[in-house]
């Protein structure tokens, strides 16, 4: 990350006077702590939770995954899923499988930890084209523009013949409930598949898992394991029991609703404090990704902002190197609280405006 | 990990009657499981155990590990530390930062994770280089060799000019008790100091700890935030709050004196039944390091010690890529009941012997 922008965003967390729009994070009021808390009280007693495991993760935990994945249509077996340390690491897993150098395709903007997984292997990370390696593409509701930008081009990413690195983060969060056709079921030769339970139950536990193509997994085990031998146990083991005491599937619907009805607060208070801004209206997932006319510095952009008492995510983090675009920024309605955004959008209009007196 | 071995570890462990003294596990009759529970039972309510964390990992373990270093004379702030994933994903992270290409000596036996992650960024492994642009080396006890290996080497390391990666897992556990002279006090601009807690309390929470050179804390810590965001934090807060309730000092002090005396009851059984072979004994750590002077396959060894009902680590997993040795193999005595120690024995000749036959 820009550390500039690291720096900015660690000083606004000390601030509690600071609106946070910045970061994608889930609402910490959604996380099942009650249900967590017995079943942490009871993980210490159990053998895995405390002591080394296998490289590929617990069984049962692999077993929860795929059983989810077979529900979709995906062909696959426990064996075949990695449980990694979130969708981070299976990213990071994927770029430093796929051949250094080869050109990587990530759309306009896209996710930062991404693009800097990509950049750190040595990828050639491109915003479009046709003829890339690889393309990576973020299902049913993209990061940061909140809507789903791969039914437009599946039919060609299917065709294509490259790898296609496929990232479901927000994909259970799409705010209609419809999840997208896991493209692991048309390519399944050329599919990584990523997942995690970060943006659903709680990224502290740091669980993901990454789904390889068949002939490349030996390959990517080998690399899961000198990375780091083996995900959490104790959170393997805690997301396991976890599973036995919550009804995962009514907690994501639960979820949707709520964050479906943050993103209309968000809008309706931007509605009338900042009418200028133009964004798409969010399918699901945690944020508006404004985009502007002007051309400027988004970290004056940043600063003015938290100076104004609320904070963003400017938008050359999202963009892929050479991309050279009008100043955007996202907007995280997730985990404010939902009683500040009017406040939040008067400030960002104050903010804006400082900001155009400024360039 | 070499597959084969890889799968017969896997089988091994189905298996209850075969006696497992393969793998460096810390004992699971040592873990503070009471202590944990009662910490783990409140965690779920910390708004930091479940959210997203600073890639550099939670303050509390910062200073704690700092902490433990600055008392041992080393100039350091919490700032410089980044919490790992063990210290597994420290390794392969310096292995990162290391120029792709360059020679690292390792020695003629070592931690074979280590391997693996110098391995796939693309270092160049030698045994022995006065040369070399790195050295990697096991402070304390070393694995597998269970005794110091530093000592007579440190002047010549310092001297190099190289890079060295100083990897403490086991320098706690000295049956002496006595903590090594961290070489960072003497080469703070080349020194990549690197430990965990994975011996001393729990590898399941997969807490390690990286201090890089200062001229490249920027970089590596932008590597680990590519790699996995962050350490779970689930497992830091914790971590955190047992400190709050344990004594690990005397958890450490305890935990040699288990583990000497699980190691005289292997040296005792080894004496009776196995009298021919050789080894150091070893001033702490998991394990001992068996060294004959037959040449052989050690994987056709492990098979027929499952056959007879113990596990070991076969000795090639152990060696730099051309470095051709007489047949080793590690013992270790850490995490099997002490009481099986003679049974052990007894079947480890009869598996050396059934070898040697085949052989």
């Amino acid at each position: 990350m820009d550390p500039r922008v690291a720096e900015l965003h660690h000083r606004a967390a000390l601030r509690p006077d600071v609106i946070p729009l910045a970061g994608g994070l889930p609402a910490d009021d959604l996380m099942p702590r009650v249900a967590l808390a017995a079943v942490l009280s009871e993980v210490a007693q159990s053998r895995d939770a405390l002591q080394y495991g296998w490289p590929e993760g617990l069984q049962s935990v692999r077993d929860w995954i795929a059983g989810r994945l077979v529900a979709r249509g995906v062909v696959i077996d426990p064996e075949h899923v990695i449980v990694t340390a979130g969708a981070q690491q299976a990213l990071s897993l994927v770029a430093a499988e796929l051949a250094h150098g080869s050109r990587i395709a990530v759309g306009a903007a896209t996710y930062p930890a991404a693009l800097a997984a990509f950049a750190s292997t040595g990828l050639e990370i491109v915003d479009e084209d046709r003829d890339a390696r690889a393309h990576y593409v973020i299902a049913g509701v993209a990061n940061p523009q909140g809507v789903d930008l791969i039914e437009a081009q599946r039919t060609n990413l299917i065709a294509s013949g490259a790898e296609i690195v496929v990232d479901e983060a927000y994909a259970e969060l799409r705010f209609d409930g419809e999840l997208p056709r896991p493209l692991a079921i048309d390519a399944p030769d050329r599919v990584w598949h990523v997942g995690t339970i970060s943006k659903t139950l709680a990224p502290g536990l740091r669980i993901g898992w990454l789904v390889a193509p068949a002939r490349r997994r030996a390959a990517v085990l080998e690399r899961k394991q000198a990375s780091d031998l083996q995900t959490c146990s104790l959170s393997q083991v805690a997301l396991t029991r976890l599973f036995g005491v919550i009804d995962y599937d009514a907690m994501l619907a639960r979820a949707r609703r709520r964050y479906a009805a943050r993103a209309d607060r968000l809008i309706a208070a931007l509605a009338h404090y900042t009418p200028e801004l133009r964004f798409r209206e969010p399918e699901g997932g945690f944020s508006l990704w404004v985009e502007t006319d002007e051309h400027g510095d988004d970290i004056a952009l940043l600063r003015a902002a938290i100076e104004a008492g609320v904070s963003l995510d400017p938008g050359h983090m999202f963009r892929p190197p050479g991309v050279i675009a009008p100043v955007a920024f996202r907007l995280s309605f997730s985990n404010a609280p939902p009683d500040s955004f009017e406040e939040a959008a008067r400030r960002l209009a104050a903010a804006l405006a400082a900001w155009r007196h400024l360039e």
